[in-house]
């Protein structure tokens, strides 16, 4: 069977701001020495198991152009664009039925377009047993992810029996408090839920006609517009109409005979400033220092720095992103109130700073 | 007899770097609100003593545009273009040799062009103080200040017996270490060495004649040649044949009949980038905000905007400066350090960043 990737990248990242913009959100930047971009190496992993032609982008219409640019590999009509934000249940089902009408049937891998993976034999390995299992009649499959510590910022998933490679899901819980979350490590039977889903086209179809007819509705009637001239008018019709909900609460809460395959290839989500200096090399003293930079008894600062001279002098746990017009100086105890500030430029409608 | 100002404007300023630079030191920086520079502020404070046309400015010969630009009012010819750093003995010399040419005998209030004065009134009354003194046949007077903490970074005055509103000076003493600087404090008998300095010109001619002979020579021969066509030339030969000496070394440690006022006018030297919280009203929180800057959750930080926006979150004991070429952001504990970035820029030869 064919195996398609999905690749999810509408989102709009306000947490790496000021370098991801309303223009450019973070998985279409670099937060890596190497120069490629989130979305590039995303899809540059899958090559091992997915041909280019295979590589659905489903992206905001306003996107397009970076896809383009940063994919030219990437066939045009495999750029979906969707006309409004609807999450993922929405997303998902536009590129099932667009995927529908070339193939009679076909894996779909789902994937963040914005995540790290440190061991991408690992990764491949591990979604190739997910092909297996999804080929194999199992209903549903999700990667999770190991944990390594009690992370209070994702949902989890307690899985259940062994059936050969993949484990049956209990259930899905959304994000722990502290104790909770130190409780389902401790049990040793809780996955951090990644947001990676592998299944085949007629097995997703099937659970959103059950389980979200109205959506399932509406992607065939887009699927079926593909590729004809009326279909930018249906696809604005039909996805500006879908509520906006999660695959993770509209199905996979919901459907029976979910599995799982346990990952644990390095995979970081990125979510704030401090992956950077995750996933980059650091000095001696801790520091990541990208750009022209000077510094005299810094340590574990991390500084992006643009087309001007960055000193830091004497800095502790900071993290300095230049731009040519905005400058974040930001604690690393403080990453995720980059949004307050973007929440009050919004306010001031200072709109080209965000 | 006529009050004149002599005002030391040659300095560097390497300490309020990236704001302060080769090319525009910090006596023409504003460090305020107010847009007003360090030297208009210390010519303005002493309008209600000396006339504009008896205000003279020495400095290096790189800035004497700076100074015409921002002291449109004192008179071309008082502006005294150093060719070369000589540091306070020669320039004060030079100066001395000049007003030398046009008044038989006058007063000289010898200042910095880089300090601020809280108490304006207090300040006048000190120096009207000084000025009667010297007046009066005492042979030189320098302003001490009232030591409000063990400083170690400035030189001290002990000082002895009353004499009318003046004290005798026993000694100059170099800056202390801190058990010293303490021992100093505790006494009663110490001031801190303000680099201010009244006497009449035929005093310090006096004094240069006997402690400095090479130096008085020197300066007459320039002062000779003042407003004459060949001037330039003898200024280049002269200045630059003269060794570099300080004042309070050269003179006040070595002459008799030396006196000192103490001042207490909320002095402040201006010393560091962590002078600016001092200088200017801060919020609630302890910062000091200047431009175009959003905070959150920001404490005890320094702001000196440019023409970007700065976004500060919950950074503590900070200075963030933005200038168009260069950023720094620097720990409040290591404000001398930045004397380090600008060795290393040396170095490098990044002469347009220095």
């Amino acid at each position: 069977m064919n195996i398609t990737a999905v690749i999810m990248a509408g989102g709009r990242g306000e947490r790496f701001w000021p370098k991801s913009r309303n223009a450019s959100p973070k998985q279409f930047l670099s937060l890596t020495k190497d120069g490629e971009t989130m979305i590039q190496k995303t899809v540059k992993r899958l090559m091992p198991i997915v041909k280019a032609e295979d590589v659905y982008i489903v992206t905001n219409a306003a996107y397009t152009e970076l896809v383009r640019e940063q994919l030219p590999d990437i066939p045009e009509e495999n750029i979906l664009a969707e006309p409004c934000a609807r999450n993922t249940a929405p997303c998902i089902a536009f590129a099932a039925a667009v995927i529908g009408r070339k193939y009679e049937d076909a894996v779909m891998l789902v994937l963040p377009s914005d995540h790290l993976i440190g061991y991408e034999d690992i990764y491949i390995n591990t979604l190739k047993k997910a092909v297996r299992a999804a080929e194999n009649g199992k209903n549903l499959v999700t990667i999770g992810i190991t944990p390594e510590y009690p992370e209070t910022g994702y949902g989890y998933i307690n899985f259940g029996a062994e059936k050969g490679d993949v484990y049956e899901v209990e259930r899905f819980v959304e994000k722990p408090d502290l104790p909770t979350a130190k409780k389902y490590l401790a049990s040793g039977k809780y996955l951090w839920n990644s947001g990676m889903f592998v299944w085949k086209v007629s097995s997703i179809m099937a659970n959103l006609r059950e389980l979200m007819p109205d959506i399932y509705e509406g992607a065939l009637r887009i699927g079926e517009a593909f590729g004809t001239p009326g279909f930018t008018e249906v696809l604005a019709k039909e996805f500006s109409a879908f509520r906006s909900e999660s695959v993770d609460f509209g199905i996979m809460e919901k459907a029976d005979n979910i599995y799982t395959i346990p990952g644990s290839f390095g995979w970081d989500d990125v979510g704030s400033w401090l992956a950077v200096e995750r996933i980059n090399e650091t000095d001696d003293d801790h520091n990541f220092i990208n750009g022209d930079v000077v510094t005299v008894d810094t340590k574990r600062t991390t500084v992006c720095g643009g087309k001007r001279l960055v000193a830091a002098i004497g800095t502790r746990d900071l993290i300095i992103v230049d731009t040519d017009d905005v400058l974040l100086v930001c604690s690393k105890n403080n990453t995720q109130d980059v949004k307050k500030v973007i929440a009050q430029l919004k306010e001031q409608n200072r709109t080209e700073l965000i």
